[in-house]
């Protein structure tokens, strides 16, 4: 998606070790305009398909998952990221390791919203390792629910999350592919 | 609003020591398109007033607060909860104590998102002890912006929260105010 792709080279910032800053308009301030683009392109991307709910995580997700939920005119549930080992018998849980704070969460999500008859649709604001999302489509799967795939706004292409997703046979629709980035060499898009 | 206690009549349910659990609609599964008539109640209540941004916080908050911009057209923020020291000069940070999670977070919002002349509205799902919402216009204090008021969808309005913040000067609107509530009695609006 060129929007997206110009949006990530004007305003988006490389750091050391694979790290891109675009907290200005993506997970720390958000431009929710924006987001209704997206939203409206995964409705395009997705429109052969039955979406009864979006499922995210949080939170970085949140906002974008919402403003797509208003696109496909479904319900949006977010996953928790928990630390206790409380789980109760009431919700499916799964375990998620995130690269950012460097340990494992439990990932829950109440029974009460995930049913087998749902079709569900994944919305996250990054794939990298895959590990999120692979953890989102576990809990669908533990739910006897159906998995439409997911819509992802910026791919590490460059690291193994994608092609890991893509060999178990889930859809991912990536709004903006980034094949290589650098400090002093920029970002390329695949 | 009629629409917000009908739908907390309907769906919320009251368990023991003041806990409304509303997550079929508001705060884990998320009904994006009320959210869309609670964002123009508020566009409407404060249509006398200049908003440039939005801020809320991790991660309840997040969708509510989004669907929100959309209506003032405006960008969103959300403060970030941490519980790490580490904090940079790069960000105004406040500590809010958490009644859920029984502890103590640092609330932080880059430097980069809240300038001096900006005019903020707070958005939250609740409002009971005020501590989130009172974390947040401390940030926005720290820098220099202007506090437009505060979008709450449910307040406990016994407890504490509502009546601390606006003898501060704190302008709130509360979607629904709950005046009592209890497994047995139901729940009775203001």
């Amino acid at each position: 998606m060129k929007l997206l792709e110009d949006r990530v080279l004007k305003d988006g910032h490389v750091r050391g070790a694979g790290i891109l800053k675009v907290d200005s308009f993506l997970n720390h301030q958000m431009d929710v305009a924006l987001f209704v683009q997206m939203a409206q392109e995964w409705k395009r991307l997705f429109s052969d398909c039955t979406v009864t709910k979006i499922l995210t995580i949080e939170s970085s997700g949140i906002g974008i998952a919402c403003i797509t939920g208003l696109e496909f005119g479904c319900p949006v549930i977010f996953a928790k990221k928990t630390g206790t080992l409380n789980i109760s018998d009431n919700v499916y849980t799964t375990k998620v390791y995130s690269y950012t704070h460097n340990r494992m969460y439990d990932v829950i999500v109440s029974k009460e919203f995930l049913k087998a008859d749902d079709h569900i649709l994944l919305i996250d604001d990054f794939l990298a390792n895959g590990a999120a999302l692979l953890g989102l489509a576990d809990l669908v799967k533990n739910a006897g629910a159906t998995l439409v795939g997911a819509g992802v706004a910026i791919e590490k292409a460059f690291q193994p999350g994608g092609e890991m997703l893509r060999s178990r046979g889930i859809r991912i629709e990536s709004l903006a592919r980034i094949k290589s980035m650098s400090e002093t060499g920029g970002i390329e898009f695949c």
